[in-house]
């Protein structure tokens, strides 16, 4: 299972054929009727596969051709580095017991306490059930010494002595999941992994979720599961590659936007997907890790740190907490780009947040050619005359292009007056071609394409791009309204996220997406919500400052701020920021 | 489900017939080809069928003949009384909260704890995920007023206003169980119930259901989805019965003893089946009924006291509860017969308990013409010369003898000279029938049975009786001792569980099973384990209390005590006490 996301137009019953792959090495089973019937015979001659049908019988390598991909394998899950601050929520002491004898018949977890207390000074009051299971046979088996987790005043596992206590981050996005494999004593990162959410074939964006959740009686549990067995998936395989147990990881946290976070735990999302979008639990959470069917030491927890809003999630906490943002911060700002762009601004001593409606058109979404940041992404442009020069993810065939693209394009166009500031695309340049009542601006003409269609910017992608970029601005722009600031007060602007992470900042400014400040002020910080996850996992305190910054921090609802859609309207205009950041 | 317990020899396969009904009034299936093979056809047409194959399709009488019921139906559910320390864990409030709206957007899980906080001065910090779950929809439903349920700063359930707050309390006994349904507001009980424990299809006694557990993998897994499934089943009766629904039940209490405690959680069982018997846990527990899959609210507590050894459990402690002792008291002794029979000394500032093997004896067990107190059964016995004169449960034709019967018909053999002290039965009765190589004494003659086999008391059975009455005086003995006490300083002696409420003290004290006392230093007290059960379910402080006497409690194992064997054998004569209780 390596993570990579394949188009399922049919959702895996073989009548779509779009799950095409071709087998390099290794063996896979039989060919079926199916595969006979929609790959042509020269294909499967020549190793051409369904996804959905074959299965490997050894080790393979396996070209997945990029339309096949539904998505970027860019999944962010760098950031191996180790955490600063370590006071794990789980600790792991050696206890030796007197051995039971018919002049010492007290109960198992009798003996276990009182050591744990004389020895460690550590007061149990809980047992948890599982640990109380397994504790009998592991006192036994090693000759009545055992390694004892304790949380916060309860055992929670048992295991032999020495052995590894081991944590889990996971940053549970609503297109990609990342997870990380600690040791909850050093705070070593001993791995991290990347998957694409499997709840994407129940639909690709939140309110999809959603609304599948609402749609019948079976729907949340059905979202539940797939995020479950992927963080499953994700723990089994992180311990295999570390060579460790994952019965050993002895807590983990997850963090996601406030949908991914309530589907997860089969909370009730009707209130939250309609106004006034009201989460049932913002508080943070710890869970028994059975109680949510999540696979790790059967008494561990799981901790959920906060959310702030229905549309501001704890994945928006953590990369605050990653970003080192608090109330007392100098004016300083944090967007995390995506379907749902999140900002807050520290100023003043107030944290305050929004929301803002992007749209998917920075994922590919809405947009002709758009496709996300996998090989054959258009990544980059550089309009030069009547030259394009383009950055192709992998330096592949250019297939269609990503969100960093088409804003660099529509900074380029802008810029050499091709689009005009209203967003309209001039017919006056060489590359611009009329397509039915509109026009394109042709990135890759079709002749470099063996006469499949060009790889385009239309006139409809570059709609998008204005309600996506005015979204955001009036976000930033209602944020500096409430607290009377001017954009250029900004001390610093944090882009978190994975888009964010590759976006060109100028580009960005010349469009008006972004505040016209010095680019030295600007820091794209790549998946902070992981590293803030990991933060979590790893220290007490940081759960407290979690818990304290969402405490603090005030929602913002963008719907009823003054004028509202009149802002929104001229943020449509593609310039930089004038006063007042908007 | 009226919890008769039927003979099943084959287990329910349809192969030994002795599962016979007699319809009186309503429907049943259609008769089985298996029915018509295994029963005549004229019993067939008055009505007669095979519980295993008859399903009923109305209510229906049925009539049950003794020998097909496996036990007693008196199982002791009586004690309606109101218990009188009302301080329940937990408490129902109800709550209004300000509705959400585009000016209040707080998750519903703030607006419940902020307005319990400022309304009732109650601080939550957790609500439980599946009380979380049911939020949203309860709130709205009920106009933006809930009830919710606290425990020790928790909110376990949350459902309209105004509803019932109900309680459970279950004694798990090895053969039987009880179950009580409680207003853990009021203390008023609702309802009691009784039902075979049907895990005895696994095994009659403790050691049998120990050895299933460990005789092959899932069978501790099969023991606790029967406890389970009963327990389950009595709080849906309990709960149809009195007109609530078994959600309302927001907490409950099981005892049993050590065995019954550890199959009913799963706990491990190895090292609690051999020497020196030590039990994974004694401390109380508080579990999630969802993590023992007990059907009540879903985010409710089962409380489950604490043992004290490995063969003095829960049930002990609460009938020590329900008794009143403390280690304060005067010196007193509490007794609970059975299988295993508990006793405790409370004196000098001391609790000391010992467990004594005493057999399944009392309960008709290895005893030629033994059964349960079911009808037929005979309960007492006075010998007048030549005569015998019986009382049978529900003066039904006697089939049999039970504890209480047995014990009398020895202490009046005794008495009259047909069994000497050391058990040998006299040959010089005219009562007395040479069988084999032994003796027995007739009770009810073949002639008045229609010429089926007399009902007796056989010599084999008198050795039994001395085993059962030696364990339990040499417990007595040893724990008098250990105090340096006479068993004249009693004060009192308390008399609990089933067998003991309908023996006669007076036949009990003529063989020496019980101390030599004048008969008002004796109470007989039903199912005090039942009690103590109900008063730890609706009073925190006297869960504490119980924990107390637990922690007190010191365990004395017999197998150590100074001339054990020695005392025990001089122990099986028959006569009453003599020196220093023995």
């Amino acid at each position: 299972m390596l993570g990579v996301g394949l188009a399922a137009v049919c959702g895996g019953h073989g009548t779509c054929g779009r799950c095409r792959v071709t087998l390099i090495s290794g063996w896979l089973s039989e060919t079926t009727s199916i595969e006979h019937e929609l790959i042509p015979p020269h294909d499967l001659a020549h190793g051409v596969r369904l996804a959905c049908q074959a299965t490997p019988l050894s080790d393979c390598v396996i070209n997945v051709s990029p339309e096949s991909l539904t998505t970027t394998q860019r999944i962010q899950v760098e950031g191996l580095q180790a955490i600063q601050r370590i006071d794990p929520p789980v600790t792991s002491h050696r206890v030796t017991v007197p051995p039971a004898g018919l002049n010492d018949m007290r109960a198992d977890e009798d003996r276990i306490l009182t050591e744990l207390s004389a020895t460690d000074g550590i007061d149990c009051k809980v047992l948890d059930i599982d640990a109380a299971r397994d504790l009998p046979r592991l006192l036994r088996d090693g000759d009545w010494t055992v390694g004892v987790s304790v949380r916060g005043g309860e055992i929670v596992a048992v295991g032999p002595w020495p052995s590894q206590s081991l944590g889990l981050a996971v940053d549970l996005g609503t297109t990609k999941i990342a997870a990380y494999l600690l040791d909850l004593t050093t705070g070593a990162t001993l791995g991290a992994r990347g998957a694409m959410n499997p709840q994407i074939r129940y639909g690709e964006d939140v309110v999809a979720r959603l609304t599948h959740a609402l749609s019948r009686p079976e729907g949340a549990e059905e979202l539940a599961a797939e995020a479950v067995t992927a963080v499953n998936d994700l723990a089994v395989s992180l311990a295999r590659d570390a060579g460790v147990d994952p019965s050993r990881i002895l807590e983990a946290v997850i963090v996601g936007n406030t949908a991914m976070h309530h589907l997860l735990l089969q909370l009730p999302v009707e209130q939250l997907a309609r106004a006034p979008y009201v989460p049932a639990v913002t508080g943070a959470l710890d869970l028994k890790a059975r109680d949510i069917r999540v696979d790790i030491a059967r008494g561990a927890y799981v901790h959920l740190p906060p959310n702030i809003a229905g549309f501001v999630g704890a994945d928006h906490v953590a990369m605050l907490l990653a970003s080192g943002i608090t109330s007392n911060s100098d004016p300083m700002l944090a967007i995390d780009i995506g379907t749902n762009t999140e900002v807050c601004l520290a100023a003043g001593g107030h944290l305050t947040t929004v929301s803002c409606a992007s749209g998917p058109a920075f994922e590919g979404g809405h947009i002709r050619d758009g496709m996300r940041a996998a090989p054959g992404a258009i990544e980059h442009v550089k309009i030069d005359g009547d030259e394009v020069h383009l950055q192709v993810v992998d330096d592949a065939e250019p297939t269609g292009i990503c969100g960093s693209g088409i804003l660099d394009a529509l900074a380029e166009l802008t810029a050499h007056g091709v689009v005009d500031a209203v967003g309209r695309l001039s017919a006056n340049h060489p590359r611009v071609l009329r397509s039915g009542k509109s026009h394109e601006f042709v990135l890759v003409p079709s002749t470099q394409r063996g006469g499949r269609p060009p790889v385009s910017v239309t006139q409809g992608d570059i709609r998008q791009l204005q309600l996506a970029k005015a979204a955001i601005a009036t976000g930033v722009e209602a944020l500096l309204a409430h607290e009377r600031l001017e954009a250029l007060e900004l001390s610093s602007v944090i882009i978190a996220g994975a888009f964010g992470t590759y976006i060109d900042i100028s580009s960005a400014i010349a469009i008006g997406m972004l505040p016209p400040l010095p680019l030295e002020r600007f820091r794209q910080t790549g998946n902070a919500a992981g590293v803030g996850a990991k933060m979590t996992l790893v220290s007490t305190s940081a759960r407290s400052d979690a818990i304290e910054l969402a405490r603090k921090a005030e929602y913002l609802e963008l719907a009823t701020a003054t004028d509202f859609m009149k802002r929104f309207v001229d943020n449509t205009r593609l310039a930089p920021y004038t006063s007042h950041g908007g």
